[in-house]
């Protein structure tokens, strides 16, 4: 039977017998070879985890899952989080599906289109804040003190928990770890996951090494990068807009413990990367996860070797989750013509078999 | 190492030792029990296939995969397609992937946001034809004729062969084939699919019996139901608004051979189970997906058992690819709020732990 990431890990999670097995289908999701960028870098492997596969479009599914069976497993009703919008469908998706009500704050007006319409679908309530995500977080941890209601932002311990599962899937799909894992930095939940789940895997003696952590954040949202908060959070990848993350001191933590870097990327370097997944690699992800491919892409330039190595770039969700950013960047036209062969023939000058 | 379909499946498919193992990561996904409507249905077992889950969010992504192989393979340059937007999404992430021009033609006005956003992320040439589906169709079958180009709509035989690996995987998954599959039809090629995948299986001893075939039309766009060529559809499944097609004369041979029915539903309720599945279930798929929970919830007025009964509903295409009926149609505002601890409380009027 299919198996969700609580199923097909329990033995490196912290669940009991008496832990419902939560899943909404997370997990097991492609790793797929790079063709184009890889070989142009010289890597030795360059892979890419398709985390926008999950149920909802982004890796937050697999800590939700555990965050939701721990709400479940304690007798919680009610479940909260403030988001730039992939924490909220996650834990409004898992919320309908188990019977809890879900609460989300999100920043008022910067949230991209596609995870507001699953707030929406899948019933959560919704509180736009006027303010940015620092703000609507704020506001949820004073909620928590005064309700009966169960955090699920990557603060909950459990949703780490979940998330480092995609570091079991790399290995297992290649066999060992990478020699160095690119990520995107919002919160940084995910960075500190990775880690996590490959020295677990290193010590079961399932792998031999441990990757170097490159963790990327959008250079207008830069506070670990910069080492300071950042009061007013600008860039495109909304996903990452966040000025003072929740688990900064365990990504400076990672960045030392592996010899990796948290570093920044040019929002114009992000969109770059991913119209270059999208036009070269056949991959849509969401802007803030092409920081990880834009990052990796500027490493020659700050003397850290990629030729020779392999690695493995998170695409942290969807590319269908912001269809605006899609339709304002990829500079398309869409031509109208009428369904008669001849008008079309015409329109692309049909001759000799080709069309100019 | 992480496969595709055709990595994983190569002794049930039409492949030789010269033919590329195309990949993106497509196949693998979850198949999800249904906690809700399945128990009040009182069926054994319901379970629903999450094709959303796909890299492009649809199940195209099994037979372009292999569609795509066979265009390499053969020397093809180009490729063509006409879509209501799945297929031409599919077509233009494997044609960018594999370095191949892909001509898509659309319906103008009449594809999904999401959809459109997809094809030009990828670079595919967009032509928006003032017709429906059926006029596109024709449009493209009269260029194939004189265009050196592979024709990558499910006509194209080695797209049903790809599709066909779904069918693999939920016999992997629940052990035996289900008593029955409720599947959206549109141009008929997913039930073809899948009726040539459970009927390989049963042969090669992989399963012990064979599904009912169960294919639901939207009744606006419902001509295999009728029995007649409907010259204008309309549905709100726009992935499913073909009116004549091409695999017509292969569903009533599934239909009759299984001992399944083709029948139709209304859109309202199409988009009854689509919120429900969002609401209950915690799934979010696109409209037409939507078709085969609300026709599995018709079949006991219709006089068909699903008591007692394992069944599986297709769901065809991530919610995500069509934002805008979940926004009209989820009923959910969104509460404007200041980022301050008392005005939420206040808002949500917190009292004794919980909110009102």
């Amino acid at each position: 039977m299919f198996s969700g990431v609580i199923g097909r890990y329990k033995d490196f999670l912290p669940v009991s017998g008496s832990t419902p097995e939560v899943t909404l289908g997370e997990g097991g999701t492609p790793l797929v070879r790079s063709r184009s960028i890889g070989p142009m870098l010289g890597c030795e492997g360059l892979y890419f985890k398709l985390e926008g596969c999950n149920p909802t479009g982004s890796f937050k599914d697999r800590g939700m899952a555990m965050a939701i069976a721990r709400a479940l497993e304690t007798g919680r009703e009610r479940v909260i989080c403030a988001s730039t919008g992939n924490t909220s469908a996650s834990a409004a998706a898992y919320g309908s599906r188990y019977g809890l009500e879900t609460l989300v704050l999100v920043p008022a007006g910067e949230v991209a289109l596609g995870k507001l319409a699953q707030a929406m679908a899948y019933g959560a309530r919704i509180l736009a804040v006027g303010g940015n995500f620092d703000d609507a977080f704020r506001t949820v941890m004073g909620l928590v003190d005064i309700l009966d209601i169960e955090l699920v932002n990557s603060l909950n311990p459990y949703r780490i928990q979940g998330q480092k599962t995609a570091a079991f899937e790399v290995v297992d799909d290649l066999g060992d770890a990478p020699d160095m894992l690119c990520v995107p930095v919002g919160n940084a939940g995910n960075i500190t996951s990775y880690w996590l789940g490959f020295n677990e895997y290193a010590k079961a003696g399932l792998s031999r090494k441990l990757p170097r952590m490159m963790g990327f954040q959008a250079s207008g949202s830069a506070p670990i990068a910069l080492g300071r908060r950042v009061d007013n959070p600008e860039t495109v990848a909304t996903a990452i807009r966040i000025g003072n993350p929740a688990n900064w001191e365990s990504a400076n933590r990672v960045r030392d413990e592996s010899g990796g870097m948290i570093d920044m990327v040019a929002d114009e370097e992000i969109l770059s990367a991913y119209l270059r997944l999208a036009r070269e690699e056949g991959v849509f992800c969401e802007p803030a996860s092409a920081a990880s491919v834009a990052g990796l892409m500027r490493l020659p330039d700050l003397g850290v070797e990629v030729k020779g190595k392999t690695a493995v770039c998170v695409l942290t969700g969807n590319g269908l989750k912001d269809p605006g950013t899609a339709e304002s960047r990829a500079l398309v036209e869409m031509e109208y013509v009428a369904p008669d062969l001849e008008a079309v023939a015409s329109m692309l000058s049909v001759d000799a078999g080709g069309w100019r």
